[in-house]
Order: C-alpha cells, then sequence, then structure tokens
C-alpha cells in the first residue's frame, strides 16, 4: 500500500533529527532562552530579510493561529477568512475559544480576493450600527491555500495593499509555507512574503520538524506580553531548545527550501501522471496537495492501491479525493502509483 | 418630525408603569426570589401551556442570547443560525465571547430552512475530519426574524422535526415574539411555539416594557448551575423584581398580545398606506417591521417627515430604510406619516 | 416584620420614578444617545469635577466590575483586590469569565493596605520568572467596602500614589458610593475620589435607582471599542434612557447624596440603639451596613422581630448578621427595632 | 559550571531518543491515531493497572492542566488548588483563561489538607449565597508538589475520602510524577495513585521525554467531545507519534521508573553532602527538588561554581535557592558539586 495521505506521515527529515541527537545531552536554559532557539531566531529573520523581526516558536498551527490572533486582537475585533480557511472550518472554533469571531468571504480556490476584504471592511465601516458588529481587524489567508493554490505576488500585493490602506493587519498562515515558495512561479520569496504582511508563520510540522511553528512579526506588531500569553494559553514548550534545534537546522544550508522543493517535484511528477492517465482535477494542482474528482468505480480502485485523503461529496456520486507529497515522499512511490493509475 | 425609528423608542407600556409604580415601596428580598417575579414566572409557563417550564427573567436581548447559548454549549459546541441572525450580525461578538462559534446558514428572507439545518448537520456527521470542527448542537432562530418574517406553523413544525431526529435543540430569539404571535395566521400560538422548541424567549423591551426578556425553557434543558450562570455573565439583576413587576403585568388580562396585536394594526394599515402611495417593499410585510427599498429623491423627501432606520445600500443607488410601530404606535401618527407619502 | 436585609429591597427613590413617568412617552433613539442619558453624563462628570471624564451608564455591579476590568485588562493581565472583595467572592466567577486573574491581597476589615499592593506588585516585578505569572495591573477596592468601612483620604492617597508609582491603575467599585460619601468625615468627597482613581462607578441600584451603575473614568483610561465591549458582554441596555432618565434625576439638586445622608443618619441612630441595648459590633459601623456578633439566643430573637442577613458562623457558636440601612429606611422602623432590642 | 538549574535541561533520555530515530521514516496516521500512541496509551493503562483507563498524550504541563480542568469543569465551577499550586500562581492565568477561578487553600509545605478543602467545600455548601460563589468542583493537587515534597498515602487516602464524600472530583498534576513514585516510602504506587484519583498526568517532559504529558482519567470522567476540546485549546498534535513513541518507550522495561529512580539517588546523595556541609533546607528535601535557605556570601559563593534556581527572597537578607536533579544527572557533577560546598 502506498500512503499519500497527509503531509504529515513521517518524523523528522534526517538532518534535523541528526541535529536532535546530536544536542540531545547538552544542558541548557528552558523556555526558548537557549543558543539553538537563538540561532534559529537569528536564522529565520535573516531568511525573512527582515531587520526587525520578532521570531517566536510554537508548537502547532492551530495553536499558532489562535495564540497570534488572540494576542492581536482587543475583545470587540474580530479575523476575516475565507470561508474555507483552517481558521473559519478546521479548528474546533480554536479562534472562538479566545473570544472572536471569525468573519467570512468567499473563497475562490481557498484564496481571499483583495477586494472581498474591501467590501467587507466598508460595509462595517459605512454602517450605521457598526458598534454592535465585530470590528474587522486582521485579515487571515494561508499560502499554499488549504485546497492547495497560491496567491501570485499581484494576488499578495492587492491584499496587502488593501489592508495597509484601512489600517487591517494581514496574517498569513504558512503550516506549508516552504511548498508555497517552492511552487512560486510569480516572486513570492521569504522576503517578499515577509515584507508584504504584518506577521505570518513557517510552517514546520509539515516540512521537515516533528513539530514545530515560527511566527515571524515585524517588531511593534505583537504586544509587550506576547511570552506570558503564550504561557496563558499552554502554547510555552519548557524545553524550547526541542524547536530551536529543528529551525535551526531547517534554516541551515537553505534545507527548508530545498526539501521543500523535492515535494514540489515530486507533486509535478504525480500530477503529469494523473493528467495523463485521464484523471480530473477538483482544483488546479499549484503546490504539493492534488484534489481529484473521481467516480465511485475509481475511488474502489484507487483505495486497493492507495490510502489519500477523503475531501467531499460532490452532487451526482463522485467524491473529491487529496494526494499529498512532502519532502519525505519517494520517487519510486511515485512512479509506481502511477503505474498503477491505468489498471 | 414622525418617529418610526425603532420599537423601543418609547418608556413601558402605561399598565406596565403603574405596577411599578403602585408596588415601588412594597419591600422585598433580591435576585429574583419575590412573589412578584414569582408570580410573573407562573403565568407565563401558564401562557404557554407547560407544566414542566422553567422561566428566568433577565435583562436583555443580546444578554439572554449569549447567557442561554452559553449555558447549552459545551466549549467544543457550536450554534446553528441564519447568516442574517442577530448572533451573527449585530451582537457585537456576544455568543464568541462565550467561546463558540455561529454556524451560519443561508438566510431566507430571515429564515433558516429545516433542510439547511439538516444539510449542515449531515455534513458534519458524515465529515472523517468531524472531531476538528465545530459540533452543531443548538440552532437559532428568531421569530419574528430581523427582517420582519415569520415562521409559519409548518415552517417551525419542520425546524422542531429535524432538530429532533438529529439530536439538536431548537432555541427560539422571541426580542419581537409578540409581534410574530399577533401576526401570525398559521397557527403559532404560544403554546404551540413552546411546543416546538426547547427553549426561548419572550421579549419584553420590544413589546411593553422599561428592559427585560423572559427566558422559557422545558426542565432539564438548561443545567443546574444556570442561576450562577447568570451571575457569572453579570445578568442578574439585583432587584429582580424589576423585571418581575412588569411581566406580571405583561402576563395579566393578556395584555402582552393586546398591546402586540395594536403594533400589527398599525404596521397593516402603514403597510396600505406605502403600497397604496407606490411603494415597493424589499421584504414582504408580515409584522411590525417594513422594509422599503427607496430611491435617492425619496429618501431625502422621506427624511424630512419622519425619522427610521437604515438598513443597506442596494447595487444602483437604492436604500433599504426600515419603518417600526409598536405597542406605542399612535394612528393620527401613521395616518400623517399616509397622508406625507405622496408629497 | 422590620425588614433591614439589604438596601436594595424598595423600588425607585419617589424622585426618580416620578421621573420614569414624566418621560415615559417620549420618544428616544436608543443605546444612551438620548437626551436624559447625556445629561446624565454631564451631570455626572460635573459632580465629579473632570472636564475629561469619560462616563458610561451599565445595569448593575458585577456587570460593571467585569466590563470595565475586562476592557482595562489585556489577557495577560490581572486585578489585585482584597480576598473578602466583591470580585474575589461573591461575582460568581464574573473576572475569570472575562479571562482574568483575581489576585488577591489580604483584607483589613474589607480594605486593601497601599503597602500590600506595593508589595505583591514588587513581588512580581523582582522575579525572574514573573512572565510566568499574571500581571498585575489594575487594583480594585470598593468604597465602601464589603464590610461597611470606609478609606480614609490619606488611604486612598496611598493606594492612589503607590498605583501611579508602580503603573498600576486604581478602580473604585463604588456601588454604596453615596453611603461612603455621606459617612466619610476626612475628606473624601466625589471629586476628590474621582481625582485619586482612574476609573470608578457611582452606584445606583443600592442609593435610589431601580437599577444602574455610572463608570466614571479619565479620558484615554478605557479603550476606544468600549462601547462595542459593552455590546459583546450583553451589558448594553436598549431603552438606555431608563438609566439616563434615574441618574438624571439622582444628580440633579444633589439628590444623590441627600438620601445617602438619610441612609448614614438612620444607620447611626440604629448603631446607637444596637450599642445602647449592648450589642457587640463585629466591624466597627461606619457606614449603613452594620455587622454585629450575636449568640444563639440573641439570634433567635432578633429573627422574631425583624429580617436581617447572615454573614458567617464564628468559632464558638456564635454568627455575625448584617443590618442595612438605605434611602428607604423610615424612622419608625428603626426606633421600633430598637425598642425591641432589649426585649 | 555545574548546572542543576532544573529538571529539564537535556533533550530526551538515550532509549526514548533512539526509539524516535528508529521509527523516524515509518509512515502513520496523525493526531495519536497511529500504532506507537495506541500502543502508549495502552501500556500506561496497564502501568496504572485500570480496565477502565483513558488515556491521552498532550504535549506540556501548563496546557495539560488548562485542558483537563477546562473540560472538567462547566463555566461556573472552579478547582481548589494550594495557594502555591503551579495552577494558581505559575501558569501566567491559564486556568482562568478557560473561564475558571482557582479558589485557594493553605500550602502545608506546597500540600494541600484534607481538612481544608472540606472546610472551604462546607463554608461554600453552607452559604446562603453560594449560587453567588464559584462552586469547587475539581480538587488540584501535584504529586509531587511544587515545593518537592510528597504526599503520603495516609494524605493521599484523607483527600480521595473528603472528595468522594463531597462529590468532588481529585486531579494530580504529575509533572514529576516518576520521581515522587521513586521517592515514595508510604506505599503510593502508580496504580495505588490512579485508583485514588479521577484523573492525573504522568509527566514526561521532566521524566526522560523531549516533551509530553499522558493524562489518565477513569472512564467517564472526561466528556465525550474531548478530542475536540483538546483541538480547540490548540493541544492536538498532527504528529501524535512524537508522543507515542516517547510514551511507549518510556512505559517498557518500567524505564519511567527506573531513570525516576537514579534522579532521587543523585537528589539524596547531594542532600546528605549538603547536609554534611551545613547547609539548611528551607523545606526538608523529599525528591529530586532541594530547596536551601542561604546567606549572601553563600549564594556568591555557590553561583561560582553552579547554577541552579532563585525561589524567593526571606526577610533577614537570605534566599531561598534550587538545586534539581534528573534522569540525566551525572553522578560525577553531583560529586564535584559536593566536594565544592564547603570551599
Amino acid at each position: 500500500m502506498l500512503h499519500f495521505d497527509s503531509d504529515y506521515m513521517e518524523g523528522a527529515h534526517p538532518d534535523v533529527l541528526r541535529r536532535l541527537v546530536e544536542t540531545n545531552m547538552e544542558q541548557t536554559t528552558g523556555y526558548g532562552d537557549d543558543v539553538h532557539s537563538r540561532e534559529a531566531r537569528r536564522k529565520i529573520a535573516e531568511a525573512c530579510g527582515l531587520d526587525d523581526a520578532e521570531v517566536h516558536l510554537l508548537v502547532g498551527g492551530t495553536q499558532t493561529n489562535a495564540v497570534v490572533l488572540g494576542a492581536l486582537l482587543r475583545p470587540w475585533e474580530g479575523v476575516v477568512a475565507a470561508e474555507t480557511g483552517h481558521i473559519a472550518v478546521h479548528e474546533a472554533g480554536a479562534i472562538e475559544a479566545t473570544g472572536h469571531k471569525v468573519l467570512t468571504v468567499p473563497s475562490h480556490a481557498g484564496k481571499v480576493a483583495a477586494g472581498d476584504v474591501e467590501a467587507l471592511f466598508d460595509d462595517w465601516a459605512g454602517d450605521a450600527n457598526r458598534e454592535h458588529e465585530v470590528r474587522p481587524v486582521v485579515v487571515y489567508v494561508s499560502q499554499p491555500t488549504e485546497w492547495g493554490t497560491l496567491y501570485t505576488l499581484d494576488e499578495l500585493r492587492g491584499l496587502s495593499e488593501v489592508c495597509r490602506r484601512k489600517g487591517l493587519l494581514l496574517y498569513v498562515d504558512g503550516a506549508r509555507l516552504g511548498y508555497g515558495l517552492a511552487a512560486d512561479t510569480t516572486g513570492v520569496t521569504l522576503p517578499v512574503l515577509a515584507g508584504l504582511c504584518d506577521a505570518f508563520y513557517v510552517g514546520g510540522t509539515k516540512v521537515g520538524a516533528l513539530c514545530g511553528e515560527a511566527v515571524v512579526a515585524h517588531r511593534g506588531v505583537l504586544p509587550d506580553g506576547f511570552f506570558s500569553y503564550v504561557k496563558r494559553q499552554g502554547a510555552l514548550l519548557a524545553k524550547g531548545r526541542l524547536l530551536g534545534v529543528q529551525f535551526d537546522a531547517l534554516f541551515t544550508d537553505d534545507l527548508y527550501l530545498r526539501i521543500s522543493r523535492h515535494a514540489i517535484d515530486m507533486a509535478r511528477r504525480l500530477a503529469r501522471g494523473l493528467t495523463a492517465a485521464g484523471y480530473e482535477f477538483h482544483i488546479p494542482a499549484e503546490t504539493n496537495q492534488l484534489f481529484l474528482a473521481v467516480d465511485e468505480a475509481t475511488l474502489e480502485r484507487l483505495s486497493r492501491i492507495a490510502t489519500f485523503g477523503f475531501w467531499q461529496r460532490l452532487p451526482g456520486g463522485r467524491t473529491v479525493i487529496r494526494f499529498a507529497t512532502s519532502w519525505a515522499t519517494r520517487r519510486e512511490d511515485v512512479d509506481e502509483l502511477i503505474a498503477c493509475l491505468g489498471r
């Protein structure tokens, strides 16, 4: 059986794991104030081309979204997201748990349109009863999106421009950021992205780490009490080095991007095979997640050779399924899957 | 200038106020444990035809929605509402403040369709990742809705049936319930409504009281600690009698329904006048709120003779405005407004 | 039976009620943006001698404490209170419901000592792990306290001085503020109090109103979104005039202080009678609440002639009970009670 | 420089790390539904001697306390803890963040006395105003405590008995449980502890793991939606195997207890050395944390040879410091420290 369920099926990239082994018996202070965490923060800020960056290492994606948004928002403020956004659908109410509403705009293949943000803000600002409504203050987007799509440079610039004009903060969920950067063809590099948004995170869990997400924010964006807020939200790791060592490794010798490119290569190879075999993409493939619309018979046949994700039922009996590649995907597995597709 | 802004522009109905004056110097214990509050609770339960009713008197509508829903839901559970529902739009995030997501379904002129509730529940129940999503547990509807429309008896039965079948609770926001009952032509009486839902509230603020909403729930629906939860949410009135005396008066000699009928009579009189004068209703008028779509010139002209609510801009330059009648609306004001309409 | 249970056993002072009756059919806009509310806010600010005051009218005391503290504190910050403070004991966790810890200091007959605040702050500030602890940011005191005692001018100055030196905000719960001002002999007038703290509230529920508390804050203390926060917390009254009319009446012709003085006169008269009859005060009587320590036999005897509050059991079988006077206490009831004391 | 700051200065025990390396490239499903997590849960339940155990693997201690208590408590309920308890002091308000008050009782060298719990409960239950107070529902104790002390079997039985009699739940924070079990001389084994409380956690972060705490609860104690609550609180790890593999290793061949015993041996060795050198213990040493009261000169001298924790200033200029041993403490370091003590 071949496994393409998700991009978090293995442990850590061997280079990351090796550093954990090498540093294991070093004695360090806790809570991120160790040499590895400091080094990781420095390298990430440098990779982002930011002099004024504040970097914080957290454990998981939902946690990161809730902690950052909870820290950025005052109680009467909310966050704008696509109706398909992870915070809107798949975090079991984690944002609401911090007391904040997720204000939704339409999803365009997972993406938020700058015009929709502007319209939502203007509707609020122009409403005589706006003080009875949640004030939109942060815009949340995922790069790549939950549907594997990518904002182009122009789209990100458009969002950024609307946000600055309206006084909104732009926050980017980068759970799979490496795969997005590796697949981009429009000029969205890490420094470009960092320059266009107020805060974002560099996903580690899905890109080579056992766990870990690195929050990057321009200085002054996060409140002074952020460290205490992280603690209060149960998100402060005692052995912060676990995150520091991993991100230090990922941001040494360009490892983060190198392994991301592999995942994209594998995804494209698989996409070509799927296209050749006549499969229909539910969403055009852009990154490491491939969404296919398949009929009952195909679904059953595929289920005998591989594992993958079930996404949604379509009217008419077809099903959307997802194949995901990652830094760990083996070329021979992709080829074997392609070989089986036609059977 | 004639005032049709809202249905809460005056104080209390004179009969209600008179009882406050008459009982003013009586000495009572606090927090709703006084003879007037007890009598009010008894009369409301009786009017609802419920033997097993639990009745709680609270101060305002947003407070009531947040307190009841916050008490009914466990942290990982959410409430389903129309995307136009008061809790979804106009409570400044009060439900999210209690940690819960409002899951929205389409609005059909303000109403929730039973089929949409069923589909939303089935989508959740059938999703392999449903434990990562907020569980739908309560369905919130307003009777009448925020757009002044009414659920028919069949529609309420449909909602009730879906809720019972799916294990959902049905909660009715009755901020304007009197006006809904007075306008109904399909058989939705207070006992019928009470029988079809698990909890609801009888709105006082907009129907004759200075303030006050009476929560009615079948026994066993609200948790044991509900009184403490009311206190914790800052919703417990020290002089509970203020609510008790008013609801006792409103539920004596059918006052609540009598004054509601007056508001509906006035609304229908005004609606006839508007129709005769060629005005276009944005939403067909069913209760005491009349929504019109007017052009710039009409808007300006009306603004010189009356005050009313601004609802939303329509594409093409027209505006939706609202005229509201209430128990306090004077026939001569309606007639004067009608007389001015054609000018 | 004579009733001395509490200071909220009657409705409103007749002058307050009269104004509600006189203004009842006036048509006003909602949510506090009416002429009466504006007038009330103006008069209260004037009575406080503040040019820069922001005044907000809320419904009840627990609600007011939770809304003001919830608005002043960021999530990782807490409020310091006496371990006997109302927010620490008798609000069913309303402060924790907004996500904040109540940090307690010892009670000195209900009062907070400036030195204890300073020590608590310095302990926090000097702790290497302070970022793992809740940061003390607001100091909460009640004037008069829950034990009926009063801060002298020197004590308030001491607290104010510590707060300013340490960057803490001083907030005064004035649920019974009128009785405190009326009983004060050290120079704590309303303008003096207003000048010494950052925010406080003038209690109406216990001093002549049906309900209502007036929050007073120096401009810049409350956040910009305070109105929306009030709405979100379910504390915004649709018919804001109910509060406006009452506070306008209370702050016309010095009514608030005049009726407060009556309560203090009655309390002193009763205290003299109790002392003469040999009763032992558990806490020296300073305002309108008299706390006595009585044995079983006395308790039983008193229970036959009056109602009063039970406070706590003392070791050795005695009980602390409370007699409260108010603006509504009748001299003949006090005299009758005194006459019965010796029997 | 010798490091005795804390018991979380190194990475993982080599046997634990080895298993992470060996299993690294295995492909597993996420969120704890993998073979290693299942095996870890099975072994932990078995070690606890529980047939009905529910085991959940979480990341850190503060997170675990907040998630478990937040799931056990309804909004109007609170948790009782020693005033020195971790949740009362050092979690930056994490419990309050879930909306719950921590009700404190005196600390007896870090321990909660059964009699104090009973008194607190009876005070609440006997109070006429108890519905205005937070209801005590869970009792939180740490084994060992934050001061390194241990509940004896009799003390735990006493607490358990009071809890069952009063309908309270007993929850044990076992951040350092291994060290407590290894040091116990009264019969508190893992099955005994498990039998006496309703829920507890087996700490991994401080006892051999990179991170991880294993919640154990009798079936029926945690609510049905617990998994979703974990997700909502941002505490669900995508690669749940990281926790599963580690706890599987720790509960294989008694590793957890074996490495705990080493820490206790080292602590006792160090304690003997300290005693011999005339040091004064602030709290009698029972487990792996040694609290000393030292004067200025000693403090300065020790600071030149070792790192350790600063705990609190004592009146008179002395300071309480902490030396901690762990599974990773080397005997030669202990001996070198002892050798330096007298200098």
